[in-house]
Order: C-alpha cells, then structure tokens, then sequence
C-alpha cells in the first residue's frame, strides 16, 4: 500500500507537509524550529549546491568559513542590523555543563559564564566586515569576491520545513569594492546568477526586481529579489542580493587606500540562498501524487522497475536492465535498478512517483520478448512503449524535453498570474479570489504598504527590474504613481 | 620582499603559526579560540572534502543534515559521553536580545530564556540516535550508512589553528547495523577509508590501530584511530573510527525486528576527520620556506611565472604561456599565469614557494629563444630547463612524482622514529633526545598509562592493528606484557 498524500484541494499546507515529510526530504527534530535533512532531500540540496557553487567559482569567487559565532557587541555596531536580528538569536551565554551539587542532575555551570555573550549567527555580515579590517588596506586588495557555505539559526516562532526553519542552511556571498558601481553591478550579477539558476536548474520562472525600503535586508542599501510564484497562488522570495553601500565598512571601520592615495570606506555586497529553495521547488511543480523534481537536481533521474515471474525471467530482465544502466550512466545519468524483492511493481512505482523520480521504465518479460520498455515520465503522467534499441538516446532525449516542459509549465501559470488591477475593489478581488501577482500603483509610502499589508496580508513583492514608467493612481490613496509594483501573499 | 618565517629550529610553534597565517590557509578571528578558514585554505579542505566524500559515496553512504544543537537532556543519556563533553560546551540559553530599558545597550532578553538548555553539538551521536528512532524498526531499515559534513563545537581552552579550535569542521558518519560483525567491519572499513585517502592524498604515512580504554571516544566500545608523525617527533592522531556497540541504542532505545523476529538493540558505529587533517598537512610536509603541498589536493598545482621587459616579451611569453596553460588545463591540472605587474619574479618565486605550490615554471624571452622553460619543483627545490616540446607531459608525471616522493620522504622518516626500547631509561631518553613513536611493552592497567603520562607527557597513541605477539616485562612496572603498544608525545 503506498502512502497517503492529502490533496491540495483538501489542505495545501499539509500536502507540502506530507510532500516533504513522505517523500523522504526532510523530517522534524527533537530541537524545537530545526529539520533534519534526510538523505534525499540532501542529495537534491547537494545537486542544487554544486550547481551553484559552479556558477559562484565561474564568476570569480572563492570560498571561505567564518566562525559561527558573533560577539553580541559586533551585532549592535549596524544600528539597522541589529535592529532586524536581535528579536530571533540564539544566545550563548555559559561553556560548560557540570553535576548539579544539589543532585539537579546535569546543569549549566554558573562559574562558566562568558564575559561578553556570543550570537550563533543569523548571518555573517558582521564577523566578516571585522575580519576584512584586516585584509584590506589599499585598493590592490580589491576587489574581494568571497562566498560561504554554512548553517545559521533565526530564533523564528513559527516554523514550516524548509521554508521557515530555526536553522537553515545557505550560502552567503559577501564582497568588497573599490566603487559604488562596481558593488552594485556586482549586487545586479548575483541576482541574475540566482535567476538563471532558478530557471534554467530549478525550472522555477523567477521576476527579477528590487524591494521597497521597508522590505529591505537591515543593513543594505537596496535589496534586489528573484519572486516566484507557488501553486496555491503565493508568492515566495527565492534569494535576495544586497548592495550594503559603505554601512558595514562604517560600523567596522574598513577603508583603503585608492589609487589616488585618498583613504575611502569600501563598498560592499552580501546576497544568499539557502534550503528554502527546496520548499519553493516542492511547491512550484509538485502534484497530488507526489513530488516532481526536475531532472537537472534530482537526486535519481531514471528508475527501472523490472516485473518478472521467477529466477529466470529476473536474470533475463536484469541482464538487459545492466546494459541499459550502462549506457545511461556512461552519459552522467544518475539511474537506479529497483529490484528489491520486498515490494510488488505497482508499490515501486506509487513510491518513485511520491518521490518525483522523472522517469521511470518498466521492464517486463513480454516486452523483452517484443524488445519493448515502457517509458512513463513524472510530469506528465505519460506512457509509451519504445524500442530498446534506442532506450538510451531516448531517456536522454526526455530529460531534456521534461526539464523544458516543466519550466514551461511554471512559466504559463505564473503568466497566468500577473494581473493588472487599477481599483482598490478589484486588487482584494484578484488577491482572494484568483492569487498571484498583482501589478498595482502605489504611492511610495511606507504607510500605504503598512495599511494594505494591514486590510489584504499583501505585501509589495518588488518592483520589476526594467519596469515600464507608466503614470497612474494609487490603488489605496489615489495619490500620483510613476510605476507598478507587484503585490502579492506571500510564504 | 618575502614574508618571514620562523625557522623550525628556532621555534617549531611559530614556525608552524606563520606558515599557517602567512601562508594564507586560517586566521585568528575575534571570537576567542574561532579560526577564519581563508579562501587558501578552504581551497585545500574542499579537496579533500571532495576526495574523502567520494570515497564515502563509494563505500555506500550517504550524506544528511542534522540539528546544530542538542537538547541539554540528550547529552546525559548516554553517562560516558556525558561525562566527556560536559567540560567544553556551548550552551544556548537565550532566543532573543533587547535594549535594556536601563540604557545599557543591546543585552539578553530575560524574558527568553529557553525552557530547556541547548548544546551547540561537540559531536552529534545523541540527536542522530534519537533520530533513528523513528527510522528503524526492522531488519530490513538496516544498515543506515549516513555521513555528515558539519560544523561542530568544543570549548578547549588552550587552542591553536587547525589543530585545536573551539569551532571546526568535519565530517562525521553514522551508522547503525543489525549485528556486531558488521558494526565491527564498518568501523575498520571507514579507517581503511582514512589511512587510504592519508596516504594517497595527504602523502601522509599513518599507523592503524586501536586505542587503550583510557584514550577511547566517550561511549565508545573500541576506538580505532589512525596515527601520523610530524617533523618535530610528536604523533598527531589523524582520524577516529569507533565501534559503539549498543551503547547509544539503549540510551535511545532504538531496537529492530530480527530476521528471527525478535527485537533487538541496533548496533552502531561512527567516525570523523576534521580540519585538524590541514594541521598534520602542515606539519608533516613543509619546510623553512613555506608550505609543501601534495599535488593531489594543491589548490594551485602549478604556477607560470613570466620574465620579461618590455610589452613585446611580455605578449610573447604569455602567448606560449597561454599555450602551457591550455594543456595542462586540459589533463584537469590546476594552473595560474602570475602576470602581476605589481611584483617582482623574486617575490613571486617566494610567494609561490610559501604558499607550498608543487611546480613552478619561469618562462623567460632567452628561454623562450632557445625553446626551454625552467621547472622548479617545491618540495625537492630542484630545478631544472626543458623543452618546452614535451613540458605539459613532463609537468604530468613530476607531479605524480613529487607525490609520491613526498609519501616516500614522509615514510622514511616515520620508520626512523618508531624505536623499540624495552627499559625505563631508554624510553626516557628516546622521548627526550630522538622523540616519534616508542615501541615498548606494557602492563596493560590505566594506573601505569597514567603514571607514564605523568612522568614523561607520552601516551599510548595505539596498539597497532595486526601487532605481533611478544612477551615482555612492562617499562615501568615490570609487569608481564604479550605486546608492545605505541608511546608518543603528541597534539
């Protein structure tokens, strides 16, 4: 018997829970707000890792590790960072256990208390700037292009499974310049870095933009965000990179000498993308029967169930089964033969189909007698019968053709989901009753964003990067607007 | 003008300090006994990363992700492991920070104080078994082969880069067996996995063996480790593997279902190397004038560096440079072309050799006449003029060869330091004068292992697996013994 997925008709937020937590991604943990990555859902985030730490290094950076810890004081040294962190730390206050002497059993010892408490990081912004104090003096040492994979921890109230966890893992770019323009032309390159990989790894169609001040990261200057689009008509924010201006060169007092031998701040970037992705990816494509995962990061792109009766037929099947393999992992094809012996055909296919396999072939002995397989890929639920002599060429084929249609997919209905309203009636309409974007002036006040976030939970998702200037009215206030922005509910 | 180390007579400490630092692999970091990994020598634990992970995915396992912290509870479970980590942790207390309506800056939120304490984990045993709790119930749940990339923390007091820091990162494997046996060849298969990827990649020789009790990981039923030597006659252990029997199990109560339909206590074992593995690469290899590195896990393996004047030799050379570049590239060899205007050649011949690069190419206008290059190797200081004909096939086999030289010279050395000595004044003086590994006979009782270490500092490093069998008298006591065991002063 397979196992049961509420649909998303039913409860949408218990078909992600089910998804997550029945496809073998990821499960809860005994510590209150972290997961634990099982070794699927690893396999998908080291697929997703490695493609962008490819896309990281083809761009000039390199890699480095900071400590996990921040001296409270370093967090208060940026008024506007300390200000966004401070309500979600985990706090370190004491360095060693001891026997309770009044038989409590193990306690803190009250004798090992820190001098100055330590922040288990929320991100590195601040360590990092008071470690470039000391790598940089004149502009010859800049550019810096440095990135950083690792774990940090957001003392969040609520938690969902990849999308809001205490702890998370991600990366966090965190460069330093000589300019303005080259930091924000750098800011601009990472996002289009992010959007590509969303796109064309993820099959995620993403809107490039920048968040209104009130959305902004504490500590930057401009925040620019890839926006997608989930199935239930949400938005969620996919990665964010920010151009921090000389604010964290300021709080920690890094500057250079230029070129011409002037003493200036340094310019400085950060931007990151972390496990979240994974929840944006289960949401995007997956279906009531279970996960699908496009085949660029998923973990096993082909499966081959054989269906036999007795030894003989078995070694039969598996023979053309292993020459199949063969040709496929010849072409970087990441294959699984399934031929645990503990389950029937029809078990094995609910279960690969649960966890998003793309394609899966089934073998059986009348269609080895006829030189057949069967080819029925995740996406869209297609069968067809095929000629083993090209099997190979096919599945390869397929791959490609499925990584495309997904996108195309996720392209058609966030398309769908872009609609331009002009009154204040028709954007709570759109909003309750079809979701999506919505693509509305505004007056450019932080009190008309509060107040509609206020009446609606719609949040400005961001303004479009090469967004056409169009003069309009404010959908709350009237008020003149030179632009639309993209409203929307949001994860 | 070069950077300048300490020589290794003068001070073998601060020789081992600026190599590290100097050589851009670590740095001190504003949070006491926290290192900042530079991009250097990220590089360098990315390789063997990579090279140990994929040694892992062969033998089976898989990665996954689990909790940074661990419930203060969880720790007291199992009473060895307890008893072993509760001097050197980080405690989590708090979740958030305020400002204190006394005026006194950012402090601790009294307010959010945890109910129960957290452990930033020292090792990850206890939430992993919870974990498979709800992993395992039967037979056919077994064997779980799970590794971890992780960051971990040990408040040690007295620290030093790579070797001894309160945060590092490792790996750390997990798995969880039916029975003993296989728990058993699991443990020794992982320090197979060790001294294999010690030899091939780090060109380090190490002893395989197993610890005394006194020296055992805390919950361990044996630990097995592998033991290297550094120039300076101390053992440095390179890696653990141990066998947990059901000790975690029962702390967990994790049982299966048996083939025979019983339920049991699951069998377990784990392992781990750290960044402390860039310590004993340090240590073991390099010189007076910087870092040798072993090719196969170099950042760089080769640098071109041109000798020109003038804007017409300077295209010429990098013209045949590009060309070198492309053909090494081509055989996956990592190489750079220092076209530094800012430097001399004497400063990057320097730099290059400080950083420990294993070949260095200087590619003059005369030897580009005569169609020659000099090749200068790091680790012998040889140099030699080629032709440029045959160079990318002649780089190829010298850093195989520089490889293998490396693991030779290291092994030649280590042979000469494992002394058999059969009296007390032997064992003294050998410690004293020669120092490395000391071969002698033992009671066999914690009593005179402490009172060794007492005396002299030395503790037993291991008894090697596949010992031979002997019968003598202990060194210090006289006792009957049947087996020598390893003796070392060590890190």
């Amino acid at each position: 018997m397979s196992k049961e997925i509420t649909s998303r008709e039913q409860d949408y937020s218990q078909w992600y829970n089910d998804l997550v937590i029945k496809g073998s991604l990821a499960d809860y943990s005994a510590v209150r707000g972290c997961m634990v990555i099982k070794p699927y859902g690893f396999a998908l985030w080291e697929n997703m890792r490695d493609a962008l730490d490819k896309m990281f290094k083809d761009t000039g950076h390199v890699n480095a590790y900071f400590p996990l810890f921040i001296p409270k004081s370093f967090l208060s040294k940026e008024a506007a960072h300390v200000e966004g962190f401070a309500k979600e730390c985990a706090v370190v206050t004491h360095y060693r256990l001891m026997n309770d002497p009044n038989g409590g059993g193990i306690v803190v010892d009250p004798e090992a208390k820190l001098e100055e408490e330590l922040i288990v990081r929320p991100t590195s912004e601040t360590i990092i700037w008071n470690t470039y104090k000391d790598w940089i003096q004149s502009y010859r040492d800049l550019p810096i292009l440095v990135n950083q994979w690792a774990n940090v921890v957001r003392w969040e109230m609520r938690t969902r499974l990849f999308l809001r966890t205490a702890e998370f893992l991600w990366q966090e770019g965190h460069t330093a310049h000589a300019t303005p323009e080259e930091a924000i032309a750098e800011t601009r390159q990472m996002l289009e870095v992010y959007a590509t990989f969303a796109e064309e790894f993820m099959a995620l169609p993403v809107i490039r933009g920048v968040k209104t001040e009130s959305e902004r990261f504490a500590g930057a200057v401009d925040t620019y965000c890839i926006e997608a689009l989930m199935q239930d008509g949400k938005a969620l924010q996919a990665g964010t990179s920010h151009f921090l201006g000389q604010n964290f060169a300021k709080a920690f007092d890094v500057k250079f000498l230029s070129k011409e031998n002037q003493l200036e701040y340094v310019w400085a970037t950060s931007w990151g993308v972390s496990t979240r992705l994974i929840g944006a990816l289960v949401m995007a494509h997956s279906d009531d029967d279970g996960l699908v995962l496009p085949p660029k990061i998923a973990p096993l792109q082909v499966v081959i169930v054989p269906i036999y009766k007795g030894d003989e037929q078995k070694a039969q099947i598996g023979a053309k089964a292993d020459e199949i393999m063969k040709g496929l992992k010849a072409l970087g094809i990441r294959v699984k033969y399934d031929d645990n012996d503990n389950a029937r055909p029809g078990w094995k296919f609910a279960e690969h189909e649960l966890k998003g396999v793309p394609v899966r072939l089934a073998l059986g002995a009348r269609d080895l007698a006829n030189n057949l397989v069967e080819v029925a890929r995740r996406d869209t639920k297609a069968k067809e019968s095929i000629s083993l002599d090209g099997v190979v060429e096919h599945i390869e084929k397929l791959l490609v053709d499925i990584q495309q249609s997904m996108y195309n997919k996720a392209a058609a209905y966030r398309e769908e989901h872009i609609t331009k309203v002009d009154s204040w009636e028709e954007f709570e309409k759109v909003l309750d009753e079809k979701g999506g974007f919505v693509s509305a002036h505004w007056d450019g006040t932080a009190e008309t964003e509060d107040a509609i976030k206020e009446k609606t939970k719609a949040t400005i998702r961001c303004i479009p990067l090469n967004n056409t200037q169009e003069d309009g009215k404010c959908i709350l206030t009237g008020k003149p607007s030179k632009e639309r922005v993209l409203f929307a509910r949001a994860y």
